[in-house]
């Protein structure tokens, strides 16, 4: 048995990652942390885990929880994260990060969006765990960087585009739109219940944390330096991104020849489904699950391409991913644990 | 294995059935029926399970399915439900059925609030399959009748007061709210997103087919005719019934008195939840699982006790509860398939 | 002109005064309030509001507010109500207030519930106001108390049947539930988006605030002392409260000749609407209006009456009713400013 | 008194209307017809116009409606609206069609994504009611073709870009979510609560039949052939439409200038709200009324502007332009019974 902290439990992406490690057959939950509920069962936190998960919420001790941890989950705020990361290594931890501390690779584009980075050393070590893209990577690291929510839905959405070479760089644009639960837990008013239901608007527009992330991705997959408009939006609903990603193609591809391609690049993948024929994807057919979506249409009059793709944030955006990057970095087959089967309604 | 059949596979009772059956390690789902969708994968019906369970629905033929399944699953329409249950028995099957046609024990009740009953013979049969309570008797059944989903939370609330005789029976009274999806999935102008979303009523005031089922069920637990005031609400969310139940102490007990004797009650019951002294249920912490948490108080200066329950209605109060009475009728453990953890948020 | 202020205008009972009270033509608003937003446009704060209201927030200044003002809304949480409020009447300002502070003619009562009374003096001067049944006290008064939004609704919905004494004041039961407004707009974590949406609970069981106002005004109605049990439920809506109220009838009567006794009550009342037949209001029918609508229900095999009424508790169960309140003591038209359509759906 | 009729008033257009007209100064609802709930009092249709507009609903019978109506509202399915509208108009009626008939001024356009027109004399005579664009040709029209929902947030968000020839036409994409209150109020399982709740889609991608009449209209700001992909989306609100535009600069322009142009060139328009700064809209804040609010941002890094345009489509987006424009037809003040503040939240 795997041995895993959860380090920041007491906010969404952790009660998830609890959900989903509860049920993994190789792995016991030795630790969850949470500063604002120190001595509280996390069932008590998060009633959903009452018989499932009742560990008490420790203080975020390295030293206590590297001895008797294997791997550790930080799901902290980005700058917190990197604080206790370092020494987690140190103490012989494997990490899975899911902040934004070590995604970025170059230190400076890193503290032109967030603050100064206390250790970019390790950046070159960290790995991007997107194991769609970076499997074999992976499998050896002891650090993974888990993949913000909204980079994950546009990444796969045009990977198979990108490395095929098939669109003009300069025409991308995604325009994209999460459930609330992104928000984080923490009470903000722009967060409460009257300011978000039967609402919806834009925000960040051009200026979004997530777009060097992006495009740091997007060139890799280019082999050129992509640059695009990231729109973010604000759904009324708890859990779902849906990303609409519009660009130029260089020749003409049918929809049913594009749909191919897609199925090709991403055979045996088990968390991608391409959607058959002209099929959408709508974010309640993957809720709680890791799965994602894609479908996508060419627009023969504006020569477009529109490639829609669809993710529950929490799970392939967040602990869903962690712990298939886990599965990965620990010999596990990689969809332990992950198998379940989305509830709809 | 366990060959069993999903009869009226497209609603939503339907594809939750499937949800769970997928997963259940002794069970293969060997047919799936739909008149609406004959010939349609279930998976096109449902995107959700695809890639889980692609099999093509059928029509309802009930010597071809029973030439295959061991145990049906009849998600039918009340009256649809009769008019093949006794066919699928004959032919040796097992069967679950989720309509109300064999919940009620007196027939001439039954043709008061449904119909003529075609099959009156097998109500002496069929056995009210509430597994909490009547465990015996559901081991050695052919036919269990699935209680309705209202009735469940209500029966659950109460059987511990009424069991032990500590309640006025006279002054019983159910204040039931329930998800949208216990409306199904057929096209009704009130069931449209417009029409609940952001609204809230009572119906069915005085006269809901559920009254009888939990007349009868609470008559047995208080061994003398009961009679109750059960009010549903319909709630704009998709999963979800919460019942207050409200009735006049004979003796005078503490919360936590009666919070000792419910633990009692239900001890070794998996699937009951009593919640820790005042705490009380919300429908989000059962949501896509088989629980049914209870929380209750005694309210010192009106001498009354208010117990609310909450389950969710697509699965104890439905698909859960259909399998955890398969997993007894065939000797399984009876948690198999149904260790869901609730999804939070 | 009457020239009002609204002192407290960033909670979300503030923004729906100046929303009612930007299209009332015989007043102007000279001043709002908040300490949040000091100094900011309250159209910053709710654009809504842009081009209808872009007074500056000010401070709360009684000598410079009285100075301006005939008449004060107070939208501000108890204990600061009271704390402003006789120094508002000093200076010869009427007062709506719409805090807990002066609905309680008891101040013992009061002191049990919330906290010491630093006016309790006023107490005994202060008129509760439900126009529907203290019209002719509201209008010569100088204070106001404008009532609780479930009381508003379980008060009309109860007081026919009390007024006649039709009811055996023992077995009174109001299950209310509440949209999530009710909670106000501070950040606090209960009511962010993902805690409420897709969730349903009751809370403050045999223990909420408003019971003792609820008690004391069926009370007066009965002429002698009414103990109920009060459940309140949070709805995931943004606005409205529905009670479903219980009462054992002393005498047969039918739903008709309940409907007729309702509408002869409430004849020429023009914001209570008693449903024809057996139809049972939504709250869905009421929003952003002053109606309280109402349906009931005879059952003749438990002997008791079920009363249904809903509000919109940000209008006529908070700012609507303030609004009538003043029209009464100013001697405007009743319904003035209040003739608003419910928008559907 | 202007008397008006509203054909099709069953639908959710036809209930704005009727919202709205009620309380026009200047108005007189003579007849409202419906074919599904004939002899039905409209307020029994929908509770919320009880006491407002109580008339019984009348078949559609043209002769007997003109000798009554001086103004005609036709809130008809495509086709049905132009077998009537022809005979309003030689009866005199002055006819604002809510349907799509008469909104593509060329034939071919309309029979290509339509059907076979059966009036298309009366296509050059019509006139496309956007006020804000076409206030001169609205004031003395007979007919007046009443944009559709999505192509109002669009056309009205990118006019002042193309007016002023600012930006690449090549380049153009709306990216629209719209509120389910668009689907109307037929029984489709597509509009169930349980299906679009909790749920985000895209559908009719670069297939939507509002497409050509954006780029009609479009085309004429840029007085040259435009094209654009337009994606709608499925938002789980009832009202409200969002269009994200994107479109290339042809010369460098701040946020800042880019905003000024827009306050220019919406001068005087009461309905149009251009944000301040770089605050982008919600329709939230729009709900209930007849306003546009716009914002917008220039992107320096990717030479793109992205234009935010909210409504509610069910008021600027139908039932409140269809009152702009008789308005301005019958020679009333634009805004009479239009002045509606959002209520919020």
């Amino acid at each position: 048995m795997l041995k895993v902290a959860v380090v920041g439990a007491s906010g969404y992406t952790g009660v998830e990652l609890l959900r989903i490690l509860v049920s993994h057959p190789d792995v016991e939950i030795c630790c969850v942390t949470s500063r604002q509920h120190e001595c509280l069962p996390i069932s008590q936190v998060f009633p959903s885990l009452h018989g499932f998960c009742d560990l008490i919420c420790e203080p975020l001790d390295v030293t206590a929880i590297s001895a008797r941890a294997d791997l550790v989950f930080t799901a902290l705020p980005h700058k917190s994260a990197m604080e206790v990361i370092p020494d987690f290594l140190t103490a012989g931890c494997k990490v899975v990060d899911l902040s934004a501390d070590y995604r970025l690779r170059d230190q400076a584009v890193y503290e032109q969006w967030y603050q100064e980075h206390t250790s970019p050393d390790l950046l070159a070590e960290a790995v991007y765990g997107l194991p769609e893209l970076y499997r074999e990577q992976v499998a050896p690291a002891r650090l993974v960087a888990n993949p913000g929510c909204y980079p994950t839905s546009i990444i796969l959405g045009l990977a198979p585009l990108l490395k095929h070479g098939l669109i003009d760089i300069h025409t991308l644009i995604a325009d994209s739109k999460s459930g609330t639960s992104g928000a984080g837990r923490s009470a903000k008013q722009g967060s409460l219940f009257c300011e978000v239901n039967e609402g919806f608007k834009a925000y960040g527009v051009a200026a979004h944390r997530h777009t060097p992330e992006i495009e740091q991705e997007l060139s890799v997959l280019a082999t050129e330096g992509v640059q695009l408009n990231f729109t973010p939006h604000l759904l009324p609903v708890n859990r779902g991104i849906l990303s609409t990603c519009y660009a130029t193609l260089l020749e003409k591809l049918s929809s049913d020849e594009l749909n191919n391609l897609y199925r090709e690049f991403y055979a045996g993948e088990r968390f991608i489904r391409i959607l058959p024929g002209n099929d959408l994807p709508n974010v309640a057919y993957v809720r709680g699950t890791n799965f994602c979506d894609i479908g996508l249409v060419s627009d023969q009059r504006t020569g477009r391409v529109i490639v829609v793709s669809v993710i529950d944030n929490l799970v392939k955006g967040a602990a869903g991913q962690a712990v298939q990057n886990m599965n990965v970095m620990c010999g596990f087959q990689e969809t332990l644990g992950l198998e379940i089967v989305p509830a709809f309604p």
